[in-house]
């Protein structure tokens, strides 16, 4: 299989929700929840793609000739690339088949992205199973993927960490910015925002480090900073949660001069190959979350899809680095780059 | 009834004359005076929409849990959303069909307005019935309304005015940007210009407050003020009385800095869902006054049309303040956006 | 006869080379020379639109009612509208039928601007009829027109003003834009660029004010001024003799600083109706050649057809002026707009 | 044969792969590599032409009339214009037929430039013939010609040096920017990136002129300088070898304000006629390479088209220099534009 093969696959599967765009940027599906697209307008996806367009690289080959290292540390363990897999729930209903269930598709996610030596997340949601299948698909894998929690209440939360604790995983996320999944009470099970005190309960229940996901202003990371987080992902949950936010490269900069080196920086939202990836690092990021291209590659290609296109954006990241003057990831700054949001 | 039916219903019945688009921004009725576009190239209408969408909202979900209040007050009274519905006349020319006269249509307006806990303007035209016809319908519903008057000549507009009184409406308004509609005076009535000291005459002859409909300068807006307007409506008449204006949204920060908590600010002028409420009220109105779409849902849905639109505004307006961390509507603010007009 | 009417009769005469575009911007057109678009990529004409409609106005209707007059004082004689026709030749050629040639289109401008009270410009070209018979056409109408006459060797020039002053016309305007035509030097009669001093030599060689045509810079306008000019206008020629010029709107501003008042200011490129007009009035502008539309007019109207589209327009300016609280042309000035070029 | 036939014919050639498209801008190939598209997004060849677009002309004839001369002195010989054919290879690759191979195609590059009073540079591959053969045409044409090498170990680059002297060329260049072309390291030849002292082993041991192309930034230049580089080519290899980099035309003022006068400064990336050319000069270049045109001419011409294309350009340069106030190639400045990046 490559690469090529895998988009082929992926279309006539998931052709109708997700129409496989060349460039994947939120315009064809725009508006469409559940589907894969931005809430409301979609200007909130739309505009993390067109942001990252914005920031341009500087090519310079003047330099002495030297190994690429493309790899990071991360919790302890090492990486070969500083890309993860973002969680995605709800498989069925928003790439309308059942081609992938919420544990074929963990599978394919948690193991591509081990055998290419980074790491994916799961998903949660509503039912106990959301939660429970993703994590049995983590521990097939030696712990090797990090599980995402809602924000529900804390005990919840708790019970749900507990659960991943046995598993051996190397990190806990909360998509804190799922708080604004209304349906979600609706089915009975509220998700709620969260005080700076009802973070820190949970920071400081775990030894595992917790990463806070759906970060977008200074004020808000500084708060996740005081909380205990481990990191934050600078994140629009993919343009779903709110219509009209920023891009999420747009925040980074000022987020990464506040909390640079005192937490991890994530991010996502738009990033699909090694030359965003770069804008990313350049900005302040310390790893990049990718969601949409990697489900691409699950329903395309399974496992092997997911390793095939972690591997070429990986490779694209090399190349990246090569044309830049730039050989380890620390290398990587905002001198590499132009840029006016 | 649901909204998406209301749509459907719109766009049989009025389909030709305004298509019902996904986005109503004036592209496809652009210059259709008659009818629902802007004046000439239809840019005024265009800008107000584009520039809405140049507002950017801050997602913060780190906060302490609390319950959403999207009330406000006015005239003395409690509207559930800070919204209106905005004066619209001449239905039978504009969306050329009879399915509504001026009559049905303001009955639907002010009473779906009122089952939803909000309150509508009604229109003022060359005959007597323009005005007397809607003020029927405010008087059916408790005088739940705000009828609007032209800007004739002063004895008119105090007779018209007294008229009002009788129905024990909240508030008079005045679209004075109604002056340059030629078109009024070669059917032999008038409209002009006023001058302060003409709108200070009105003001002091009645106890409602008044408000100025159609103001896009901060020299208008403390002209109004020093006139006694109770309030005035940031508007360039939906952009069908001057091509080329400024957006709305554009002119109103400088507005607010001037004349802010003197007066009340209200404005119109492409705002479609509860993001764009938000965003008004960020950059300092009061309340926002909604136009076509509210027509939109009267011939689709009549009187539970229109409550059921107020219904999905208010409720996107109430998810949109959980996603930026804001409570009551005065903790919305200029904190909340980024814009770069 | 209406304007619609001319409209639709010139879209059958010259419908192949001049669409007749329901806006006028240069883009249906672009690059074909001969023909009506803008040389090369046709950027120079399309961005002349662009820019006029970046200028944005200040609705203000809380003023004292007045009458509004829009006439002018030019050469000491007085215009209704701040308008002219600017001179268009080759007609054949560039519209692509005979139709009309140089000295009846002559006869339609100049009459028809004389009809609705402001003054026509008419062409010159390589053999002496292209500029005997428009002067032809000016003569019958009392010499209420103005010859431009090419940058030919001066001795040529002064020949050509010397048969002008007997038509007792109120001026001449030399087209100094023209000096990049080197296909007339091809067909044996070249035009060249001018020295100040040549210029002195043909303003002191008259008593008639002396307009130079395709000033783009404040130091263009400062050596016309040195030259002994009466007026400038403000040119790039449509578009038509160099590529990827500034637009002439946008230069205005600064040329106006430097200049007004020391000299009259005329301005084409692009206007079409009377918000233009306004606009370049509020940039500096003392009054406003129309191009393209006149010949539009011409061809679907004759002598009416130009004279309605001038009422057309004089009645728009009129409109405009009303809304933006303006009664005399003096009073539109900068703070009348907004714009950022 | 005019120049309309040779886009003519070249459209029937290799329309399947070039589109020969009114105006060339990357964006109907964008991301076809093979292919004579820019890489990826295609985004860096778009950006190239669009900010070429952003430059504006000063348009200004009131000047003394001269004689226009167009020459400029490279490497102590005379060239009718400051153009040079930019390198172009893998043609039966890239353009997608066997009708020119990369002998041919260099033989109407580098006699059909010579014919028109300029110069050409031919290209080099993983092969030896792809150096060998473009070097003959050279030959064959009394050296009048310049041979680009690819970064390949300096032993490699010297001995092709040597060959190039041979042929008494009167430069060479070598595109540095070729780096990141990891398909070379596949087919078992690496290039890599140069370190100042490596590129100056090669400076010093020839005594031809040294161009090193695919220079970006202004840090990269001193580079070059300090490596004893003749001159540098502002160039990112046409989008081919980095996607999302800044345009050249846009990098270049703060280039030459670092080192222009100390070395010569190419540029290439999107120049297509004689107000590019123009442009380029205005901001520091003192000469442009053409790529993309000179491969449609050579597929539609031959060496006549080549040749044809050149007066094209060279015309259009000397028309734009007559609009503009300017009389030799050192008249060109700052002054005569207007940009904003």
């Amino acid at each position: 299989m490559n690469y090529g093969e895998v988009l082929n696959n992926a279309k006539t599967i998931i052709g109708k929700k997700c129409r496989v765009c060349k460039e994947c940027n939120g315009i064809a599906c725009k508006g469409e929840v559940p589907g894969v697209g931005g809430k409301g307008t979609g200007l909130a996806f739309i505009r993390n793609r067109e942001k990252i367009n914005q920031v341009k690289l500087h090519l310079d080959t003047i330099v002495p000739e030297d190994k690429i290292d493309t790899s990071i540390e991360l919790f302890g363990r090492t990486l070969k690339y500083p890309i993860l897999a973002a969680p995605i729930g709800g498989l069925e209903m928003n790439y309308g088949t059942a081609q992938l269930d919420d544990f074929t598709y963990s599978q394919a996610i948690v193991g591509g992205c081990k055998d290419a030596g980074v790491i994916g997340l799961t998903a949660d949601g509503v039912k106990d199973a959301f939660f429970q299948d993703p994590l049995k698909a983590v521990g097939e894998n030696e712990g090797w993927g990090i599980p995402t929690i809602k924000p529900w209440k804390n005990d919840e939360i708790l019970k749900k960490i507990s659960q991943a604790e046995e598993k051996q995983v190397p990190a806990i996320a909360i998509d804190i910015d799922a708080a604004g999944l209304v349906i979600l009470a609706m089915l009975g099970k509220p998700v709620t925002r969260k005080s700076v005190d009802e973070l820190k309960e949970i920071t400081s229940a775990t030894k595992l480090p917790v990463i806070l996901k759906g970060v977008m202003t200074v004020e808000g990371a500084k708060k996740a900073l005081e909380a205990g987080a481990y990191g934050i992902v600078v994140s629009n949950h993919g343009g779903r949660v709110l219509d009209h936010t920023l891009a999420t490269i747009e925040v980074l900069p000022q987020i990464a001069e506040a909390v640079k080196g005192k937490m991890k920086i994530f991010i996502d939202g738009g990033f699909r190959d090694g030359v965003d990836i770069f804008k990313a690092l350049a900005l302040g990021a310390d790893a990049v979350l990718i969601g949409r291209p990697y489900a691409v590659a699950a329903y395309g290609g399974g496992r092997e899809g997911v390793e095939l296109y972690t591997q070429k954006v990986g490779q694209e990241l090399k190349e990246t680095m090569i044309m830049t003057g730039c050989n380890e990831i620390q290398d990587i700054g905002k001198h590499c780059v132009s840029y006016s949001f």
